[in-house]
This record gives C-alpha cells, structure tokens and sequence, in this order.
C-alpha cells in the first residue's frame, strides 16, 4: 500500500463541509466516489480537518492509502477529471506510511474577511461577513491579542466538538483594516477587516467563534477584557454567535 | 429634470450583457425596471458601452434623466435594494445635463486574464480563459506593441458592430506574465497572462478580437508582424477568434 498526499482548493459555497455524512453533498464523499471509480477501492480520505459546510479552502491537505500503482500525477488528474471544478487537487505525492493528515499537521493557518461597506462588491461578497456598520478596531486588536498563546478554548468550541481537551496554543491572531481587497489582481475599494490565525490545531467552529466573540468587542457590546474572562468560565454561552461559514478560507497546513 | 451618473459593478456571468434585448436577462433591463419601480418613469439608462454577455465590469460608468427629487445616495440606495447582488451601484451623482456617459467619455481600459497553467484554482476560474499550453510571450508582447496607437481596427471588429467608422486610438496594450494572482488578498500560484488595454474607445468584441489574435501569436499560428498585416486588410477573418468573455473586466472609464 502507498501513502498519498493531496494538497487541495475548494469553494465550500456547493458543500456541507469536507466529512461524509448520509445527507448533502460533502467534499470527502466526492474524492471517496473518485477514487473507488478510479482504483476499484474502497478508500477512506482523510483530511487536516473537518471543514464546515460553506467554508473555503486554498491549502487543505489529505491522504489517503492505496494499492493503485498510478503515478501521484496520474491520480491527481484522473481525481480532477471526476471532481467538479470548485474542487481541485493541485498536487499529489507519495509520503512515508506514517504520516497522517491530521496528526502529522504542525501548524495551521486560517484568513476570515468582513466587509463594514455599505455597498459590497459583486465580486467580493461571496467571500466574506457583511458588517455594514463602524466596529471598533482598537477594541478588537487588544481583543485579539488576548486569543494569543495557550489556553483552554472551551468557551469557542462548537457544541458537538468531540476533541478530549480543548487546550490549543495560537501563535497568531491578527486582525488588518484595509480599504482596499486584491480581486484577480483588480483592486477593489472598500472597509475590509482581515483576520488571519496560526496556531497547532483548532477545535470545532473556534475560529468562526473567536471571529464572531471579536466583532461583538468592535461592536461595544464586549470588552476585549472578556476574552480573559472567557477562558477562565469556558462557557460558549458566554461567547459571541458563530460568524458566517463563507468569510473563512482554510490556508495552510504545515507538516 | 435632473441627469444621474452612476458608477456600476456587475460579475457577467448571469447576464446577457448590458443592452435590453426581447429574450435573455440585461444589466440595461434590470436597471430601467427598477426605476420604472422607485420613479414611475419610463428611464432610457445609456452605458458608456455595450458589454457583452458575461463579460464583468469593475467601473461601468452609466447615467438617465429623471424628474425624481430623490437624492442621490437614495437612488442609489433604492437601486441596489431591487437589483440582484451581483450587480452594485457602487456610487451616484447628479452631474451637468450634457454629461453623456458614451459621448463624455475619453478613455476606457479593459483587463483580460488567461490561465496557461494544467491545473486551475476553484477561486480563479470563473474570471479567466484558460490555455493549458506554454505561449510565446516575448511574440505576444512584440505583437501587443504594434497595436498600440491609432489604427484602423476592422480586422478586430465583430460583424454586427454598427460603428461608422473602425478608426481607434490605443495608448496602452500591456502584457504581463504572472506566476501569483491576488484573490481576496490571498496569494494564488500558477502560471498567467494579464492583458491591459487603454484607449479612446472600443469596437464591439475588439478587446476579445485582440486578445483571442495575440493568443494565435502565442501559439505560433500567427506572426507579431501579422498585426500590421491585419490593419492593412482589415479582414476579421485573417485575425484570431474571439477570446472568451468570461476573462473580461470593464476597469474603468475616464471623463
């Protein structure tokens, strides 16, 4: 058997996430069908992550064992052949047989954008968390500052997230004002926040929690002090609501 | 009554172009319904040119006469709130009565992008061409070049075009090869060619008849020095075919 990893992009606006599930149309579901058509087996892909349905992915990683004797460039273009075209595999490789997708992963990076405009873009509002309304960015950089570091996350982690531990160490959290977004090398105006996370791993919805916990700061309805208070309660009650799937882009996994 | 100028942005992809026609959805239609709505008028909205069916537009530029009092900013609000959202009126003023936004125009640019790369990311692909060969581009910028200035570009017009004359000024034809396009502010590798033109004004389809010639070039169908040969025949059907036009961007027009 050989190991094969993926390096994959999609648009999760057509997905109910990346993990199989008996309803909606998942990501894994779709490499899985690819792979019995092209190999004849019954392959189980896994993946960095789970990815939520509607969420984005530019770097998403996978692996999958497989007794196929094609070359990892004759697998990547027979698995773009059956797989529609926001989903594509831009690059396969064969890899030790102990590395792992999720557990090999040392690092992992994701971008979140809001727009404060009153008036969006075409191009750009599928992308991104419709804020038409001042947040207040100081409030929200002192409040990201916070998230930095490890801590007990419970507080941002989805309700049926089954992690056993919810202790996760970030290395990044921050946030960008931007009056400008980059469209196909177009620039297009605007009032943009970029948020961008690094950390070793992240439990369910915790980013799009800590997103949504931020904005409620840059609204004044949270001190960015609460971040504090947060993960000393750890109650998602606590929290504010989960920002939208479609402002989230899955960046990088680092191995 | 009072002439409004409106800067406009619309992805093309789920338009048959700008002008009112008996079938198919028009960018023109869908705004002349909306005020008939907020006004109660029959409004003739004028372009600064007819985009084609699916071609996007990051600055179209439009203006109407009306007898409303509404100001401004609430026709451009009230407009948005009846058009789909992937067409925006981005901004609105009232501007002289002799403003014109075809006649008043003294320059257009048009961006153009093709992909050569084998495989394309889900983000890109619905705004570009895509060639997945090499192309020569030191040939295609030598032909780029001799486009440029004022020529007689019957060669490059489509056949129904009804200008009276095929006479146009190009002050810029530039041709860029890029390994990284910017979506979202986010870094996207591959291998592409991003086309700028800027002149006077365009003939119909010109800005894809030039786009789809210089690909001949590229493909060494054509030689740089055909382009001067073009201009001299003036015959469409010595020059390439029509570029795609999901990989035009109307940037902007200047007054």
């Amino acid at each position: 058997m050989r190991n094969i990893k993926l390096i994959i992009q999609y648009n999760g606006a057509n997905y109910s996430g990346w993990q199989s599930q008996p309803e909606g149309k998942t990501i894994q579901g779709l490499f899985e069908d690819a792979l019995k058509t092209i190999t004849g087996e019954e392959i189980n892909v896994i993946a960095s992550g789970r990815t939520d349905a509607g969420v984005h992915a530019l770097g998403q990683c996978a692996c999958f064992m497989t007794g196929s004797l094609l070359a990892p460039d004759v697998l990547r273009d027979a698995l773009n052949a059956h797989l529609p075209l926001d989903i594509r595999v831009m690059s396969a490789e064969e890899v030790a047989a102990d590395f792992h997708a999720r557990f090999s992963a040392l690092n992992k990076s994701y971008i979140y954008l809001i727009s404060t405009s009153r008036i969006i873009s075409p191009f750009l509002l599928p992308f991104l968390w419709r804020i038409p309304q001042k947040l207040d960015v100081d409030a929200m950089t002192e409040a990201m500052d916070l998230l930095k570091g490890t801590h007990d996350f419970s507080a941002f982690r989805a309700s049926g997230c089954g992690a056993k531990t919810a202790v996760r160490t970030i290395t990044e959290a921050s946030l960008n004002k931007l009056d400008k977004l980059n469209f196909m090398s177009l620039q297009i105006s605007g009032d943009f926040l970029r948020f961008r996370f690094e950390g070793d791993a992240f439990l369910r919805h915790m980013v799009r929690n800590m997103v949504g916990t931020i904005v409620e700061v840059g609204k004044g309805r949270m001190q960015p002090g609460d971040i504090t208070k947060l993960f000393a309660q750890g109650d998602r009650r606590c929290a504010g609501p989960t920002a939208p799937a479609q402002g989230l882009f899955l960046e990088k996994i680092t191995y």
